[in-house]
């Protein structure tokens, strides 16, 4: 062989290794089967996974799907080592958003991207997805682990979830029965959830110059710990609530805030007449918002449009049904009430009192 | 206001902007409009997208669900600046996945990650997308872009799919029914697809010192327009033959190549008594690959591990079956046959003429 002999290439040498590749593949695999309800048909293909939809009792069955990843709380979760709960955090995005339709999430699938795979973190995520797939009752019923070097550097990584759900027709929330004097039920958030993370980042640990195991006054956890408290899975609650109330309208607060969120509950033809009162006293804020607005100087408007600032999901119901919720489950909040709405009142009103 | 107050920061601020987002949002889900089938149910929710699967005839239903990206491909585009062909990739990829099944795609979600969103770049994307969904069938439902400063440099971006089908259950190929004798039909690949462009890259640029405008000697486009041409959908030619014949297997030729896909073809308990000839001279290998293996000095194995080598599909179906399917639709190639295997002869051959 003389210098002139090109190298001899495989696919290993151009950074990706097949065979590792498929020894986590088939690690996930085992983790993915012990999620697998009695609706998934098992080994017809190598290629699509196969569920076998219960249809029994609907009457017009729709399929509901939705897709969506955690943003860049993974980059707090690499930085301090803690994978696990990013897991939850995916598949809760994703679970939670098939609610508001009253869908029952049926299955989900994971995309998983990496410069070059760590094994043992990314084993850790498929974990947490396990898990919370068996919370949420639906099937992890297969993925994509990429390996792309050149788009991702080595520790990187990247996580993106679809689900899928069904819903009867006819049991889908309808927000045009909303009425003035209907009651607002919210379901606390675990904390920041999956939203707003470059502006978490920017304000505790550029502006504020924390660090990831700084335990803050009067706090018994690090900040760490506190800010990656995976995202709450709301579908137990929200499908109960569904099956044995009229339910008028459903939000799950994610991007834009329980500003913005609370903002598209109410038809865009009735806003003009009709719009939600909230009472803060009834929720607690979580201390971690107080202290990424102290650090971040953030207005409470930015706040509000940002974070979900203690309530994770919000449910419209007529005052009876709202007693009766609260009666059988306590974890339902009474959060706010729909009001008649005139001249320049806001469409929602957070009533924070200020200091 | 003194140096020491802090800096009042907005989410903007943290380098996500949600307003240009939503704009790009906006654009899009006109462009998705566009894609939809009648089995849509439209504007429900703003959560979970809604679809009516036809269920009619369907004696056993069952959804397919496939999860998929492009791979380094998107590199190559970023760098040519050719992003349409990456939108038809990424559906490629996944609903060529469902028919394996037999499965007819119903929904496709798109989710897109970028550093900092480049409006005309992934408005490109999305068309592509969008297009290839009227191609495949199926509607664009809606999907997820997240603009993550931290995870993703400026220009970069990251892309999945994820799609849902429809099969009856005693409609999925029953590959323990194939026997010596029985004929591959084959579908000609447009060229790489979405597979092994890391090995690509390395080969034609780094190692053989190329660059995206160079035309080759006899070629009559450059090596960026022939790299990144789109991945065949083969959806049409592929439930066309389902609806009208017995087929036994199917094999979308992605990860590991014409070999890798080949050898999973016949069941576990039957590889040891039969295998697969095919036949290279029925079929073109399109001339990027010999220019690939040239530039990288790759082996013949390792190209046929990684690579389509010109076969993007592969359907087995009895002799009978094939002179029909072939009599009617002369896309599909007689590429091999089932063979008798024994002793020390392999699973797969791939009857290469050596030179």
């Amino acid at each position: 062989m003389t210098d002139s002999t090109p190298k001899n290439l495989s696919y290993k040498d151009a950074g990706v290794d097949i065979e590792a590749a498929d020894h986590f593949v088939s690690t996930i695999a085992q983790i993915a089967k012990a999620t697998h309800t009695s609706d998934v048909v098992p080994g017809k293909t190598a290629y699509a996974g196969l569920v076998r939809p219960p249809l029994e009792g609907l009457n017009d069955p729709l399929i509901a799907a939705t897709c969506d990843g955690v943003g860049t709380k993974l980059i707090l979760a690499r930085d301090a080592g803690i994978y696990r709960g990013l897991g939850q955090d995916l598949v809760a995005m994703n679970v939670n958003d098939l609610l508001p339709a009253g869908a029952k999430p049926l299955l989900f699938l994971d995309y998983i991207a990496t410069g070059k795979l760590d094994p043992d973190a990314l084993t850790e995520v498929v974990t947490g997805v396990a898990d919370a797939c068996k919370l949420a009752g639906c099937s992890l019923l297969g993925g994509e682990t990429a390996e792309m070097p050149g788009v991702y550097r080595d520790g990187d990584f990247d996580l993106a979830g679809f689900s899928v759900g069904l819903v009867d027709a006819n049991r889908i929330p309808d927000s045009t029965q909303i009425k003035e004097g209907d009651v607002l039920l919210g379901l606390p958030s675990s904390g920041v959830h999956s939203n707003g993370y470059s502006l978490v980042r920017k304000a505790l640990f550029e502006q504020g110059g924390l660090s990831l195991d700084h335990v803050p006054e009067g706090w018994d956890q690090s900040l760490a710990t506190v800010a990656l408290e995976p995202t709450r899975i709301y579908v137990k609650e929200v499908l109960s609530a569904l099956s044995q109330h009229e339910v008028k309208a459903a939000a799950h607060i994610t991007g834009g805030g329980i500003l913005g969120r609370a903002a598209k509950i109410i038809p865009t033809t009735m806003r003009e007449t009709l719009g939600l009162h909230f009472n803060s006293a009834a929720y607690d804020i979580p201390k971690i918002f107080g202290l990424i607005q102290k650090c971040g100087n953030i207005t409470d408007e930015e706040m509000a449009r940002t974070f979900n600032m203690g309530l994770g999901f919000i449910i419209v119901v007529s005052p009876l049904v709202a007693e009766s919720l609260i009666a059988t489950d306590e974890t339902w909040l009474k959060v706010g009430t729909v009001i008649k709405r005139s001249g320049d009142t806001p469409g929602v009103e957070l009533g924070y009192a200020r200091g």
